[in-house]
């Protein structure tokens, strides 16, 4: 399996996953600012890969910082930190991955700007792979939901390349097919930028998984026939009372699958869960480019040039249509989070 | 407004909708090969509009006959009429026009085959302005169910380009208009072939009917910001029992309507009603290429190359999730049409 994202060398390399899958291109950032880039342009997406992602970028702006005093240096950082906070607004992931990177910052205060400098870069290293211990570990609580023969849709890509690895909705579905279940995934193309039909699909094909792409406006019509027996998304955020923001698009498949009874769970780390933000109400939804809609990556028009288009990035599955949530902790129904990670 | 398919100088000249929005490119079939490859490739879709366009075939393939006694004439022209039905499986209209083409060529049995000729031109001709006067008349009946600036879903694309003109669910939104209400469309692009995007939302434009186009997967969470008051949308067969068998996709549109408590309508005429079906399990649902969902215009890959592909062009909503149904004689139960219908 491919990293999704590392520390090599000094650079922060990520797999463009713009280019998949047709090819598998690494890209290089060399400063925070391409990192930052790299985030706004979907080079890298997935709620939990952006936080480790942006955190990497930290340590990497960091680097270049000349100041040799605490105050300039910390300055300078806070700045960076900004910039990477700015790149896009729904996942909490991204929040608070810089905000742990800050907290460092703060308690190096007294240290030697080199020795802060190598911290900073151990303590996103530490997230990356804290990241990738907490999927393996969500995956196993999750897999018992999943039994042998059973299909199961997902939506957008919760998988390794949305994470630094393993992956969230496709960590479970891995870790239930690691205990020798025969498991098929369908996958929703989620349009507009097809994470599903680039990324999970061929994910999923990569792992050897059998896997079956479908349009998003297909799902219905399979839970119908009783051809899917449970639904796993991941999330971007996830709000104190239980409601979920997720790629568009995950909304209808819940409403669908409570129309089918057909169980709805979310998987997700304890850094997606957002006990500041009361309800799914509260969550800001990012309105991306309508390029996104009326072409295909960018130059293939699909649709009249100067028509209207609404493009919101995520919606939000509120908690009542929720059956669980899959954490490294254990599986929760969505009103007993806030209870369980209020410690946090 | 464009003719989506006529007889002009004794070739059936149709818009090839497969190059629809980028340019307007007119086909001229001058043999009946040429129309049924025209509809199995989808350069003309739409129930209606394909029932047209095959009662055009086949009065253009009777031309061509060379036979000059009635029995070897009409053996070549039912040949022609089974190639022309062989072209797709789920849209009754085509079987309902190309059926009466047949009769009347068994009713001209006595006449001169020259004659038999010019009157398979003008029956097909009076298919064709028969589904305009229909259209509209379904319009006036359809535009009481839209309130002055209320806003509607459509899904694929049901309008001009579907019929021989004006459109069954968007005949029903121009109608809604002409009465001087302000209306505003939000047009579900319809993947995989694109019909709203590339159909819908350049027609509503062309017309300067206000429309926004979406994903398809978005439509939930619009319904659930209560920004979509209706839905109406085509058919492509209805059973006897009101079910209704409609593009891929319109399932989901009418479930997530349901649990929004939004009005699901369908606006269809006489001939897309189909008696001898009795329930939408019975309806046969064309699966298509995969690379329809793999490619965008067959060309530019949207995900792995080897991907296994769920394909459907159709699924089928049951009557209970439809509002009523808008025909040319008026709006009715699903549940109804059957005895309104039974003396055709």
């Amino acid at each position: 399996m491919i990293a999704t994202v590392e520390w090599k060398n000094g650079v922060v390399r990520l797999v463009d996953q713009s280019k998949l899958p047709e090819s598998v291109e690494f890209l290089d950032c060399r400063d925070y600012r391409t990192v930052a880039e790299a985030i706004r342009t979907l080079k890298v997406r997935g709620a939990p890969a952006i936080g480790v992602t942006a955190a990497l970028g930290v340590a990497l702006g960091a680097q270049a910082v000349s100041a040799t005093e605490y105050a300039l240096f910390a300055q300078a950082v806070l700045k960076i930190c900004d910039e990477l906070c700015a790149t896009r607004p729904t996942a909490v992931n991204l929040f608070w991955a810089i905000e742990r990177m800050k907290q460092k910052l703060e308690s190096l205060r007294t240290e030697p700007i080199s020795t802060i400098k190598q911290v900073l870069i151990l303590e996103s290293q530490a997230i990356l792979e804290e990241d990738i211990a907490l999927c393996k570990t969500m995956g196993r609580h999750g897999a018992d939901l999943i039994r042998d023969g059973e299909t199961v849709l997902t939506h957008c890509n919760a998988g390794s390349l949305a994470t630094a690895g393993y992956g969230t909705a496709l960590g479970v579905i891995r870790a239930a097919c690691e205990q020798g279940k025969k498991i098929n995934v369908i996958a929703d193309e989620t349009r507009p930028v097809l994470q599903g039909s680039r990324l999970t699909a061929w994910e999923l094909m990569q792992d050897r998984i059998p896997v079956t792409l479908i349009t998003d406006n297909m799902a219905g019509s399979l839970m119908r026939q009783g051809k899917i027996h449970l639904c796993i998304v991941g999330a971007d955020r996830i709000a104190a009372n239980g409601d979920v923001a997720n790629k568009i698009g995950t909304y209808s498949v819940a409403v669908l699958a409570k129309a089918h009874n057909i169980p709805f769970y979310v998987a997700a780390p304890y850094s997606t869960i957002d006990l500041r933000t009361k309800s799914g109400d509260d969550i800001p939804i990012e309105q991306r480019n309508p390029l996104e809609v009326t072409t295909i990556h960018g130059s293939h028009p699909v649709a009249p040039k100067d028509v209207v288009v609404y493009n919101p990035a995520f919606d939000v599955t509120p908690a009542e249509l929720i059956s669980g949530i899959i954490t490294e902790r254990g599986v929760f129904k969505p009103g007993e989070l806030a209870s369980r990670f209020q410690s946090q």
